[in-house]
């Protein structure tokens, strides 16, 4: 873990950078606008951890009426778990021996652990796993919804499945895995319901053709920041898994509202904090965060509160700037706030986030399943 | 830091996944052949830390030859410095107080620090850190010659600059820093050559100006992993930064040597391994690495040993992959290996380098200066 760039009650300008910056005000009200939108609706809220990879932003989601969160990886189940989360669903596949006896481990320390699987090999291992254990693992059936990635068809394949959990006498059939990744960023408000309502119609099939065989799914569970309002409105899912709507990335910024214009429901909460270390030019300045401070695979970073500024090159340890308007003073050692293209990979490349209100550092917060890959 | 995913002694097939695979007789020989190539040249190597972040690799550097290494940021200078290495040159402009004070307090610590600067600004908080920590810090001018990145102009800019350092009680001048990343990827040879001369030619006219002013240039110092030869050959430059030589990554591997065909002087050494932890389709398989797993920025990684298994998207957490070749196996569960298509940010990913010879892992080298982006 590195050293962390800031201490409790420094002002901003203090904090050294390149950091990930997190406004408080911002987050907490992106973190109540998502309950609030929930509330009352029939689902419950199980947001994705893989976003903020930190127990504490985790335990703040559950106090909002979050039943628990959502994980990738083993080694982020056990970061969730270890810090005090006792509801974690790995919304994914778990392959390989050892990973697998980590997570039965995991299921006997006073957590709830759920896991998904989409092959009959896995299940035979998972099931193996969990006898060796002593634990009952829940299991959800991943069913393909349109993202074409991991995932059984839907109906006839996934009742298949489940009907092997369900005969698992380690394992416990607890329900479906249709998350529709590719739907979160189709720009167009109706594109993105007809891809949504596509994925939720070959839910709602699958549901019932299990129901029809005796298997009931405890939890139907996907949707992301993009897409939740629709699975909301479905009557079929009942939890959703949302994780990017706490930091809001530029990517995401750009999905439009029924209206056309874009969707503003949740703000910006996350920057990365960097320093001008070069002014070789009146239109050229270089900051510090290059690649290894921001991912660029959803784009660039967005300069924020400059929009005469724009970040216009990636490398390593530098970012270029091009100064669009001759009169913007750009000095060395300026501080600026950098949008991230995507939040997540971008989270994953540091150990603390720095929560200020206002001018203040008020938190320090491990970001404890940072590279916990495995 | 992350548990390490292998132990000693283990066979490869049994080392966990996603992680970091270091084939060491392949990165041995390229570690020989460029210290062979450079020997008796007159040039002097100090290979880029920023590519492995591991004092391990780079004390392996120096017992062939090399005189230390360059680092781009203060963390990766106190990594090594810490780890062993008596000599870094960081070839980046530091600024801001608390990282300049933390480099004029390691340069306490016997160990050689050199900085670069391109600011007047710059060189005088420089030069104040100095006075304050008792030390002389070598100061490099860094000149623009081509990259249009940071550094000052080449010619009278950079000679008024090095009359400053020169100037400055607490440093001293040590000589310019060139190097022009823009050259490195430039895929022919010819091309590539050009765009490397003139770089030389910027520097051999700023070293001769600053000669007859009587401004010594202990160091010149530039090249890359796509243009050292030229550097090398130029009888300008003295000091080599090639990094990427180790390591090769899938980007570098597409430059062309002088006949056309692809240089192959160096071998892929670096790999991730990856595990099938999907088979939904006969064409689509899905491994457990993506964006953070792997860095897209120069292209997505090439499967290693099976030119028919192309990966064609990355995820987060996953990598679909699609299988050109209908006989070919790859059963749930499988491990390959990935060539990264850029080895620095995905080194940057990860805690540990899981070296192995034949089929038996023989280190874990743990990858100290990972994250030190303050």
């Amino acid at each position: 873990m590195t050293r962390p760039p800031a201490e409790i009650g420094m002002p901003l300008e203090a904090v050294d950078t390149p950091s990930l910056l997190l406004d408080l005000d911002l987050f907490e009200r992106n973190l109540q606008r998502l309950a609030a939108a929930v509330a009352g609706r029939g689902v419950r809220l199980r947001p994705h951890s893989k976003s903020h990879k930190c127990p504490v932003i985790a335990l703040r989601q559950i106090a909002l009426g979050a039943v628990g969160v959502c994980c990738q990886k083993v080694g982020e189940a056990e970061a969730m778990v270890y810090g005090g989360v006792p509801n974690v669903l790995v919304t994914n596949e778990i392959v390989g021996k050892s990973k697998i006896a980590r997570l039965a481990a995991l299921a006997k320390e006073r957590a709830w652990i759920g896991v998904c699987a989409d092959h009959p090999d896995n299940v035979r291992d998972l099931n193996e796993a969990a006898l060796a254990y002593g634990v009952r693992l829940p299991v959800l059936v991943e069913v393909n919804v349109g993202a074409d990635r991991c995932g059984v068809e839907p109906g006839e394949p996934a009742v298949a499945l489940a009907r092997q959990i369900a005969a698992s006498p380690g394992l416990r059939f607890a329900g479906l895995q249709a998350y529709h990744g590719a739907a979160q960023h189709v720009r167009e408000y109706a594109k993105r319901q007809d891809a949504t309502e596509s994925a939720v119609a070959k839910t709602r099939l699958t549901v019932e053709l299990l129901g029809r065989q005796g298997l009931t799914c405890e939890l139907v569970t996907g949707a992301g920041t993009g897409s939740y309002a629709f699975e909301a409105a479905s009557r079929v899912f009942n939890e959703l898994q949302a994780g990017s709507y706490i930091f809001m990335d530029a990517d995401y910024a750009k999905n439009l509202g029924p209206t056309g214009a874009p969707a503003t429901e949740f703000g910006h909460s996350l920057y990365i904090y960097a320093t001008v270390m070069s002014r070789p030019t009146a239109e050229r300045a270089v900051v510090d965060a290059g690649h290894k401070a921001l991912s660029v695979d959803s784009g660039l970073p967005v300069v924020a509160d400059m929009p005469d500024v724009e970040y216009v090159r990636a490398a390593d340890e530098h970012g270029k700037l091009t100064l669009h308007d001759p009169n913007r003073r750009l000095d060395l050692g300026t501080k600026l706030r950098l949008i991230p293209g995507h939040c997540d990979p971008t989270v994953n490349l540091y150990d603390w986030y720095v929560g200020y209100r206002g001018n203040r550092v008020e938190a320090l917060w491990p970001i404890t399943a940072r590279g916990a890959v495995l």
